[in-house]
């Protein structure tokens, strides 16, 4: 299987390997190695520059990870954020016990009491080893901890960025002078206890989120000022209708799908047109993107919808990007049970509360996506390579002296110093040419710069394209306006 | 006093926002706001550059927060990562124990066990309410948590951000095919449960690292590439000896003081030099830095000798970088642990444990001190303002159109839009120009650029300088160069 290379690739080279390995693994945790840190944070800012510093009134922040309970009472997740399981009393082995009445029953449980639940489940026996089956327990997926010494008190590391901007909403709001609609973004850690961490980096207990939480007036869900640069962006809706009846999901304009109601309002269409346009850039090939507009059971409690954008993996499609339509759920929640006014006051003096469209972005199961389509082997060459925009490559260059003689080291270490300033490129000289071109293919290095016995006469150099293998020769002197170019996406070598 | 002002006008104008100000605060947290995030993440991404890039041996990496028991046991913070506490039964205030003898007894309590505490503190009150005192608790000062469904298996959060890099060290190895002497850095969040947090955002529960792992053979610790880049800087160190006789510290410089044996080996030299350097360029005067050796009963128990960087704070000289000598320690442990062969192998086949010299960064402790040493006030001005340096600064420049009319509003746009997509600037046109010189001094954005009638008559703008408060007229077109000369350093502008 080609995920199996890729995740082999991604531990040997660096990208990500298994957290605390030596302690035989920790299920649902990943560690990022020198490799992978870097491409992570190029797409962090990549995406920074595209949905962040790209509009006038989208700000940032970094809240605290850890936080007390009662913003979790407020926010519904101490009683939402659930999952009810049952344990095998023979095997042990720990079911969702809705998961697991859907597949005995082949009913639907939505909306099913616990209480029900139970009652089923008593005439059915574990699939695994038939044993009896134990009482439903609720299992909160927040992880728990305690703040202080001796008693402490009770308090949850969080499970989305999302909370920690919405109990800042009158920080945010004095601080930026923001006037609506408006957005915070954040970007950081966020966790959740899964019952059965899986696939590599797509179901973990500890990952990375990019969320924006835009604020912005519930009237006035349809006047986005930017949107008419996106309106023409092509994408695939599956919606409710279509999954029921296992229907085809629809090719359509965003416009289009706005007009029809497909898209309930314009916000929504907005960012969902811009993540089709940054998975595009990414390398996520137009028909392995679409947004699914989620079944009324599987919305979180604080949506008054959802659109997915679900990218198809190697086990199937799923959701990369959460698109909700928060409505005032949670400023009204958290004005509620903290007694302090979280209203915004309009020119004629009159206080609303906002509504909230968030786009929530998963980056380790972005990094997931664009290995596996980047992912490249052919008999010719030998070893496997990433074909990585360059945008988001580790590293843009290696510099290579082409023998370890002849001043050609020297000459090459002077090259890269020039360079590493404005850079991310590394340094190597050992081995064979061939097997340098093969490590930095591996890691998805678009350019190979080889310093030979001719660049010491005319200050020339060979570039070699990692897409095409093909090389030619350019001057010392072009070198940092081509990589500017290229980083910018001004002119993309075309494989 | 300075120091309320300057957390009034963080949380005011959304560099720092006490966390979960709404239900009342949380002790020890404290969240970034829109103005904070741009400046932390500069403050790193320069750390990055100085320490990290510009060392072709110095690689990153980002490892989980959450790790299971095991890895605290082989590290010793299970057993050794502890504070001895007291409450009193009457007013419930809690005293860590061997501070409270100590400040009972007026004598040292290094090296006390448990039980020797308990049998003093028996002969005495609380302090505050006379109530009698009760047993000591041993707390550790990890958060805890469960990993998994039903049972679960024990957890912490990392209280350095050290171990995932120690745990990962065949894997690291691996990837980069480095030879020692090589670091891996790591920059992210820590956790600390304090007893007491305090002092804004100097004693957190939670709080941002820089380190670095710099593993060396045991016998090469004065094998340093680039040391001679900094052997004549210059620093101040308060030894043992004078610390002991309450002398006072000694100006050297770095050869010096490593000649004389009072830096024990030159990688831990090369490094505190490197923080004097780096914390100058960040704006702290010389006289506010010193680095003092921990007394035998501060060093933590993984070191064998530790350097702190000091500065001096409003309320006295304060860790901001810890400097280690962690030996063999950590890879020993978790090699045993594990059962797992952590050592490196020489060019001639033989197996050693490298040793560890760690510096270690305190990001929100390093803002704190840029912050108050930025600081400025006058009455000339009215209003108060931070001299950053403007390659941390959150904004290096604001862009105003003079009014708000007469095609100022669109030739500011355009201008803004040509810098934005290369600095971070903000465009404002609401209130007087005097308003907004005042708004942007407070989040210490060094230039103002202001676009008048002759903007559109012959291209140039006004630019301001903070510092001076001086304004020169410069050419449109040559802009971008000037700001990038500012932000490289190579001419900083001088009140």
């Amino acid at each position: 299987m080609e995920i199996e290379k890729i995740i082999s690739i991604a531990k040997r080279r660096g990208f990500i390997f298994p957290s605390s390995e030596i302690y035989g693994g920790f299920s649902g945790h990943y560690d990022y190695g020198p490799v992978g840190i870097l491409m992570k944070r190029k797409i962090e800012n990549f995406w920074r520059e595209f949905f962040v510093k790209s509009e006038k009134n989208i700000w940032e922040a970094e809240t605290s990870l850890i936080q007390p309970e009662k913003v979790f009472q407020a926010s519904g997740h101490l009683k939402d954020f659930i999952d009810p399981i049952t344990q095998c009393k023979k095997c042990n082995t720990i079911y969702r016990a809705d998961e697991l009445v859907e597949e005995l029953t082949h009913k639907p449980t939505q909306g099913m009491s616990v209480e029900e639940l139970n009652k089923i489940l008593k005439n059915h026996k574990c699939p695994k080893c038939k044993g009896q089956l134990g009482e439903i327990k609720v299992f909160n997926l927040m992880f728990k901890t305690t703040a202080g010494p001796i008693q402490g008190s009770s308090a949850y590391f969080r499970p989305e960025t999302a909370q920690g901007i919405f109990i800042n909403f009158r920080n945010l709001l004095n601080a930026t002078r923001a006037k609506l609609p408006f957005g915070i973004a954040q970007s950081g850690k966020s966790f959740r206890n899964e019952i059965s961490p899986r696939q590599w980096i797509m179901r973990l207990r500890e990952f990375n989120q990019m969320e924006i939480e835009m604020f912005v007036h519930p009237k006035k869900l349809d006047i986005v000022e930017n949107f008419n640069h996106y309106s023409k962006v092509k994408i695939t809706i599956l919606t409710r209708e279509e999954q029921q009846k296992n229907g085809k999901p629809t090719e359509i304009l965003v416009e289009e799908a706005l007009k029809k109601g497909i898209i309930p309002n314009k916000f929504l269409a907005f960012f969902m047109a811009k993540e089709q346009v940054w998975y595009e850039k990414l390398g996520i090939p137009r028909e392995a993107i679409r947004f699914r507009h989620m079944l009324p059971k599987e919305t979180p409690h604080y949506s008054k919808g959802n659109f997915d954008m679900e990218i198809k993996f190697d086990f199937g499609w799923k959701e990369v990007v959460g698109n909700s339509y928060r409505t005032d759920f949670d400023l009204t929640s958290h004005s509620k049970s903290s007694g302090q006014d979280l209203s915004y006051i309009e020119e004629d003096g009159q206080k609303i509360i906002p509504h909230v469209i968030e786009p929530s972005f998963g980056i380790d199961r972005t990094i997931y996506a664009i290995l596996l389509y980047s992912f490249r082997q052919g008999k010719e060459r030998g070893w496997e390579w990433f074909e990585l925009p360059p945008k988001i490559s580790p590293y843009v260059a290696a510099v290579y002296p082409l023998l370890s003689k002849d001043n050609l080291p020297e000459k090459a270490t002077e090259i890269f110093q020039h360079l590493r300033d404005d850079f991310d490129i590394f340094f190597d000289e050992s081995g064979s040419i061939g097997k340098r071109y093969a490590r930095a293919d591996e890691i998805g290095v678009p350019f190979c710069l080889t310093i030979d016995h001719q660049t010491l006469k005319d200050s020339t150099l060979t570039i070699r394209d990692r897409n095409t293998t093909k090389q030619v020769r350019v001057k010392v002197s072009d070198l940092k306006e081509k990589l500017i170019e290229i980083l910018h996406d001004k002119k993309i070598s075309k494989g």
